[in-house]
């Protein structure tokens, strides 16, 4: 069920049943030579969209707009401050608050939103915590990458090539979404990258634009983008949102 | 051309022959018994991606979250603070104008984003006024319900009962997009407004939720919202995607 | 009566007949080769000290400094960001309504305070929305110049030649206040605007300064400031109070 | 010469003789049973407009609304949030800095500003201390009763019973201002403050509203306001200009 | 090397010979019964001063308040804004860059820490992005517990029992600190955490403070606190400075 | 008692008998050829610490950044924003006013926080009194130089040569901190502060780093900091200590 085509009285009725929605959370950026600007956002709405007609669930419009600096020396990138994304979270939690939500998952497609999103959630709980009250209030924010057999299946399908941008999982899912688009990637993979590296720029924890750009000049941050195909895109979209309906039933199980 | 379903270097090409990029404005609110929720967004996106598609321009992806406050006494509605608004839009500018874009053209779906993001383009241009250089950059915001055809047609379909809110053009665009969608409208009239209360509330200057929902009880606002039909719809948005082409056009060619 | 030259136990006892207050809303920037730099607060507070008199109302302090960035290429010149008007119109409203106060009118005099103010309302508003309960607080903008009689007069007197900015009719009020004031503008008329562009920047939504001073060498915006005169402004300054104590009136009476 | 009623030619050329302007400093807030609640705005104004008669300086428009929660108690008292007054000063000196003014002296009649204008002060230069580069740029703030021929004056006229707040100097000056004001203070006294008292809530550092008005019923906070009068106050109106002038010179002449 | 300890000509001397400095970053929480308050800003500034007197390297002084609002139900804790410590951070890491040093290693001693650090990277990095040029300046934000071989360390001691919050690992550190303090923690284990626990709250991506409360009543998450002792302490404490050293050398030696 | 070094059932203990709290403030920022770049972190610590140690009293960790922004030209400075600083005084407020505490005393040691610390308490209190309630906090910031045998000591000891800053009683209470520090001052006096300086800047009220730098090229403000001894500073400490207990214990015994 989709926020953007019901009524308000569905939506009314809705929360007779359920207090959950689920919110996906994407990025307008850069993906390398066969990867779309729009591809953490179309993915996390791929997933949410399954996750929502297999459990029911409503789901609300995507933030497309995510906090990536660091791919503003691509062009068509476009980053969210993460102070922007913060008020932005703020702003949905709240609102679907007031409609009597009390578990709001926001299934993400970006590695740079993790920050913000916590952050948001600090001070968005900090009130209550500074008022004295409980509340029923949950927000929980998953990437679709990190559930249990997606994660398992991107290793097992392309290894250390996966990478950390750009990466074949994400282009595979969109290629699956758009067969018809015919962007490639070169058949050479990009340099690859070290452990070292992967732990320092966890969450895309990257520096700069114009030095992420000299390092990595078409994009893709140890992703050998070429290796995707949409019949990949399809299972690890498969995958994905099995995980994700139940990875949100055990959150609104949740006591 | 889509920004989301483009490459980067495909926006590099293009901004070797167009300066111009237009932004979809929505909101994500309650319209009225037979209206989506999220009809101000589709509308925007509709029109946007019509005069896209024409004049071979680029689309970014749509802000689909408005500042709304005052349809949050009905479920499903998310607003954005207007401070928020102002945030996001100044990101998207920023952004945009990093990669050389010059003209950026919001095609907006609702009354309360008009004035964030007039705001926002105050604080943008200030930053460039104290500096005290020129800037290019040319910033324009445009509801599709203003251009001239469709302010014509909608008054000639629909008379007074075109209303503020829920209004029946709008709520016909989203029946000729999503044809199968059945909600209905009551046959009966809203409460119809005063000349004074047109005047008062332009731009969608409400009170607070509460008052707002004891004064229109479904949502409507002077909207006759059952007078929309799938065929007036198509021909809002043919009329609203032909102006618009025009008045994108005159925008990129102002000096 | 004015809430600067009064004490606080006149104004407790003014709330206990009534609940409205008048706020005049300016702006300190050019206007051109015989207007004066304080043209839109001064008009602001004439009207609105006319309107307090006659309407037997409390008048506050005028807001001098309005959100007027395009103009700062202009010595003289102060503008406030856009968010700082915001947060400036918030605590007039909530120190007003602490007090009681449940009807702010304010009389406004330069259109480029008119999405701030917007704006700041709707963030007001979004407070009790969130919260949920109803406010019995209603707050107005209204620009002089739009009340009927003064709209009507100004398109008699000037025509065409009303112009955007510095207009005959805005300096002619500030010449009936302050006859003695020599400055005059050309005998020839500033370069005329387009009706798309008097569209498209509606609520001075102009460029950033520096461009603007390029495109208004002498501060006028198709305004033939030389036509105004004290005569001319003691009409227009009599229609606007008499339309502004009804238009008040009304606000006071809405339910 | 003041800003408001000058044109933008005029201060393009006063700037040509001179990079110095003064901006009145007030507050509006409950000033006793005598006293008006624009007392610190009035008295600014009228330092700063003798001032500049005096000194040739160019006078800006008045920031009237000053930081004042301890009075929200009392009806009619406006309150900017401290964070709004730092934005406020900020975009009048940024404004001014634009058109080359260099020497800004803030002329102060509310000791609550003092600390909001201060903090201001340190995040303006502390751009430039980040940027690298020295500024030019010299902002000062005098209230105008620390000056040494009125600090001198009031205790001799009022000794101990000038307190803090609605005090007799301040009271006289409104009264010498607008003789024809006839609000009276009780002819006894208020409680005395303790100079503990005195140190510890200098620059109005005082306590919430509610508390304030428990302590201080009436208003007055240790000042014995029916021993002002108009005599008295154009004594130290007088004193206060002269002090002033001599001052602002010497900011002027500051390397 | 302390930079409290130092002058300003010993800070100019020692960035000729390196551009890196140290930073802890800790918390003023509750740590249950036997933890003390200070915890995670102790243990950060004993890795920190252990690192930076063997790597020769100039230690800042620890921010010590962080993002805890989930400890807020128990007394003392003092918990930053998630905004207020991304502020804070962007004003260490702007003061430094201003005098040249370009490595900025943050050693955190809480979980909260992460998110909001990471988001004030973002915007930092973010306003060089948006400029266009690329910097020299390069942050890192390293928990102690995440070193190798202290992650290592602290599952062989106490398995399982490390849990969460109140961790046996970080209670040693400061029992090895501090000896003398004598508070004891129960016998008897807390609840023990699920994996679905520790994957959905890392980070200590908690709930509000009551519910907080209510879930660990003594303030364990998951941590048998009565497993440390002074001798554990040392060890880990050896174990995190050598492992800091070289991390952070390997952050120097970066291109 | 040191909140850092207790537990939180020791806090909720303490606040069963006494409401009070006190709080250092302190700056990092260059003190001269002979001070430490901590000097006021480190003075405001001693102090508060042995006020606390005496009368029996909680000490908050101290907060050791301070608004600098003046000596940022110095290596090693590190300067928060005055608007961090507000937010970060809030967050300590806000957090101990949730427990339960109701005098919080800031011991301060560097003018440049006095004004955003007082701006912070206006705004604190500025919710309470928009709300309407009283409230029982009680916020107060002492600077130790301030205390009266202090004020008269270091007057006995320096005379004029006390200066501003890097002044020779701040430094010596670091020597009797550290006597083994060696760094030392030229012999000769620096350049003498006239009265109107020390009027015009009190509060630290400087200007930006750049000019700073160059009126004060070694970073002494008026002061003879050779004159500085551990046994002056033993001295100065003592009275500094005995001092704030009294004024601490005055700010409990308030009612």
């Amino acid at each position: 069920m989709k926020l953007q085509l019901s009524t308000w009285q569905e939506v009314e009725a809705y929360l007779k049943r359920s207090k959950g929605v689920v919110v996906p959370l994407g990025s307008t950026e850069q993906h390398g030579p066969n990867g779309l600007i729009g591809t953490d956002a179309l993915c996390a709405t791929a997933v949410a969209d399954g996750l929502a007609e297999r459990a029911g669930a409503l789901v609300a419009p995507a933030i497309t707009i995510g906090a990536a600096q660091f791919n503003l020396g691509f062009a068509g990138t476009i980053s969210a401050r993460a102070s922007t994304l913060i008020a932005l979270v703020e702003d949905y939690v709240r609102s679907l608050a007031r409609h009597g939500f009390e578990r709001i998952y926001f299934l993400n497609g970006h590695g740079g939103n993790l920050a913000p999103a916590k952050a948001a959630f600090q001070d968005l709980y900090g009130e209550y915590s500074l008022a004295g009250g409980a509340t029923r209030l949950r927000l929980r924010i998953r990437s679709w990458w990190e559930l249990p057999s997606v994660d398992r299946m991107r290793r097992e399908l392309f290894g250390d090539w996966e990478g950390m941008h750009a990466t074949p999982s994400e282009v595979a899912i969109t290629q699956a979404l758009y067969p018809t688009l015919l962007a490639t990637a070169p058949a050479e993979p990009p340099r690859q990258l070290s452990a070292q590296f992967l732990r320092d720029h966890a969450g895309d924890n990257h520096y700069d634009a114009a030095t992420h750009r000299r390092e990595f000049p078409d994009g893709r941050v140890g992703s050998h983008s070429a290796l995707a195909s949409a019949a990949h895109g399809e299972r690890l979209l498969e995958a994905a949102i099995a995980d994700a309906v139940a990875d949100y039933q055990a959150f609104l199980d949740e006591k």
